[in-house]
């Protein structure tokens, strides 16, 4: 399974003032160490040097047919600086050299060009993060880690992968793993010694109770992707209400920006437009709708349609009205809400007199979008709608994000269903351990525990990866 | 004029798998120091160290009226790489540390913050590497190098970039330094023991003769400067000719790529369209013209008048032909592109027949836009073109690619005419050692030797870098 091609790649966005190329494997420190004055081979670990990288000129060889690189008339490259790693104590593990070169991109493919020429290679997409995986640096969970931190963008989505590249998700999956190995060990027990009766062993009943406890724990597990998932998309408000009650003004004034086109025109957004912002440092959608009316338009009407698709969609639902709503308009919005977590707000605050407002639903919010008046307010209980609807839980638990993850958690949960049933059934113990290896497996697979993963799993889970 | 704030910022794009966070000043090993479990005064210097950065809580101070940070309860932002870099040996000549953070812009933004907290604040543009110049780690021209080499995207623009880094510049007005000073002692020796006649002196036209001398190295360097805007701007080549000669065909094939809106319809290219391409590491810039013909369409004749105007910018026209012009013609195109340097080139040889076409014009290169037959070959006329043209000269010569340069070359050149002509009037040494003392200041510009340049032209210079 171990690759030995020595692999290099930028492990930095292109257009900064540093380019960073990274270079792990056999050959790192040879390659390097031909492209520059820094003898790697004998440089200390973790030591910088700063030194030039200069092309050898290609020339050709004719008895091998190869273009060989000559040391003569050599051709500066860079002023760069060079970290040398050793193995055990780099990244992936390997022999490794960072070259922090200057930005520019004939600078990058140029070094990158030369270090093939001297027999690397370039690095598939997440190969540097599946060479620590399979080096025993970081177990499969820890790395998919890597790359939701390297793409977190705000606090809450930050520190569940933070938190799962310490190992608390690992040693969380560890517990359990020991548990499960406590009941498969009982129930063997019972299936090796069933005939000797002097013998005492757990009954079925607490076996039962240690599954059940196994598989809650698990499902609290499998149940936390919601909010994962929440966190990682951000969570959907959807904006509604009848035309013209200042539905755009009020996701400029949220999103503090001139997103959407404001005009008095009835039916002016037509589309459903979309745009986040952060509260407490979790993500929000906040989707502008069409707003709701009879409406001859084509393309008014196929908006109205959106806008339904996007009531159902919505985590959250904010209801904006500008006047009391009509009976009917009433009973229709009531119909359409059902069962979602919504906020009635009224909007236009400083216009409308506020003793003409029947107050028919509680709480009822008081804004305006236009002045701001209420905005602050109006995005704590926006904030506090989510902690009710659980999108929002303490971020110290553990929080299950990675689909991948959560597929493995359903599977196990369903294996350990048939355990449980089967203990209540009497199932025979041989039955009963083949479905608890199975739990086992589903679990193992989040980690890679004892490289049960296969080849093709790894390659799809690391193919997404940038580093 | 030195700064002693302890300057941060990012180092590199965002949107990577890494981040580097560049910390630089007396409080840089300070303030890092109290995030992490490295101590970075005592840390030997040039080594890497793997530690995790955490922020300290933040508790209001009711006394300072500051916000405060204590060591409790600290939140983990990264797990991170540092490189300690101890003065003088480093960019800036300053204590720095290299953070090299995961490239999430939720942690590099998050560590930027702390260390502010910590006393450091985010560096203005170019700060870095204002503060190497103003500690002797660089001179002028070579910190506008750093700028133009992490600019660079092809080998002409990096080698003069790279030349320039490497002091070659430097070294060049050295030299002339050398030359004006021995002009300036010899004509004040004259001046200060002209009274006396039996003492010898360097007579007038040797003191011309050196002038006239340095003066030609001065222009020479100089007349690099169109060369050099040739390669940072790219090489202009105009490609014109009738409606539907394929010139859009021509721009799309020598591009490779589907850039230009191609159709059988005559004038269908209105506005001049520009592309870039490079042949043999130079940068050329193609651009497609409206085909000239009579025309009533108001937009297609502004795109007329434009494409004369793109003939009298452009560096190369390539004359596209499918088929002999007329006399008239012929003579219309000959006034246009009088003292042009121009190329005619015969498209569609696969559909025209060959004997019909009688060869006006020499050389003329025969082509198919359509089928690619030809370009690889008018590619390499292109070049040869623009070799011929002065615009690529050998890059082991010194070009000066920077308009400051070149406008404190032409003062130089200026100021040296002026010596020159009061060589040959015999104007008095006092007069002339004041003009010479102009010719040394306008080339100390360049450098920025002995720091003559104000604040202000440095903070000119460095606002427009990216490190």
């Amino acid at each position: 399974m171990r690759n030995i091609d020595t692999i290099c790649a930028t492990a930095t966005a292109p257009g900064g003032a540093i380019g960073i190329i990274r270079v792990s494997g056999p050959k790192a420190f040879t390659a390097v160490s031909s492209l520059c004055s820094i003898n790697c081979n004998t440089a200390p670990a973790n030591t910088v040097h700063y030194t030039h990288i200069v092309a050898p000129p290609i020339v050709y060889d004719a008895i091998s047919r190869h273009n060989i690189p000559t040391k003569y008339d050599s051709e500066p490259i860079d002023e760069v600086l060079i970290t040398i790693f050793r193995a055990p104590h780099s990244y992936t593990g390997e022999n490794s050299v960072e070259i922090s070169c200057h930005g520019s991109s004939y600078i990058l493919q140029r070094v990158l060009d030369i270090l093939c020429q001297q027999g690397c290679r370039i690095a598939q997409p997440g190969e540097f993060t599946m060479r620590a995986y399979l080096n025993g640096k970081l177990d499969l969970s820890q790395a998919e880690a890597v790359a939701d931190l390297i793409a977190s963008s705000n606090k809450t989505t930050h520190d569940i992968a933070m938190s799962q590249l310490r190992g608390h998700f690992s040693s969380e999956l560890s517990k359990l793993r020991k548990q499960l190995l406590k009941l498969t060990s009982l129930i063997e027990l019972e299936l090796d010694f069933s005939d000797q009766e002097d013998l005492e062993f757990a009954n079925r009943s607490e076996l039962l109770a240690l599954a059940q406890e196994i598989d809650n724990h698990i499902t609290r597990l499998a149940k936390s992707f919601n909010t994962g998932q929440a966190f990682k998309q951000g969570i959907s408000v959807a904006i509604v209400g009848k035309t013209n009650v200042g539905k755009s003004t009020l996701l400029n004034k949220l999103i503090d920006d001139d997103r959407a086109i404001v005009t008095d025109i009835h039916g002016t957004t037509r589309d459903t437009i979309e745009e986040t912002m952060e509260i407490n440092g979790v993500k929000f959608r906040i989707i502008d709708t069409a707003g709701i009316r009879q409406s001859d338009d084509e393309v008014e009407r196929i908006g109205i349609k959106r806008t339904n698709q996007a009531i159902k969609q919505a985590n959250i639902v904010i209801w904006l009205l500008d006047a009391p709503p009509s009976k009917k308009e009433n009973e229709e919005m009531h119909e359409l809400l059902k069962g979602k977590n919504y906020i009635c707000v009224h909007n236009k605050v400083d216009k409308v007199d506020m003793k003409t407002f029947v107050p028919y639903f509680l709480p009822l919010y008081m804004i305006s979008a236009k002045t701001g008046k209420g905005i602050p307010n109006l995005k704590r209980h926006i904030f506090e709608e989510a902690q009710r609807a659980g999108l929002i839980s303490n971020t110290t638990e553990i929080i299950v994000s990675n689909s991948r993850h959560y597929e493995s958690l359903i599977n196990a949960h369903k294996n350990l269903q048939h355990v449980i049933n089967g203990l209540g059934k009497q199932l025979s113990g041989d039955l009963l351990s083949d479905d608890l290896r199975l739990v086992l497996s589903d679990l193992g697979e989040i980690t890679g525990e004892g490289y049960i993963t296969s080849q093709e799993t790894l390659n799809n889970i690391f193919s997404t990866f940038c580093v």
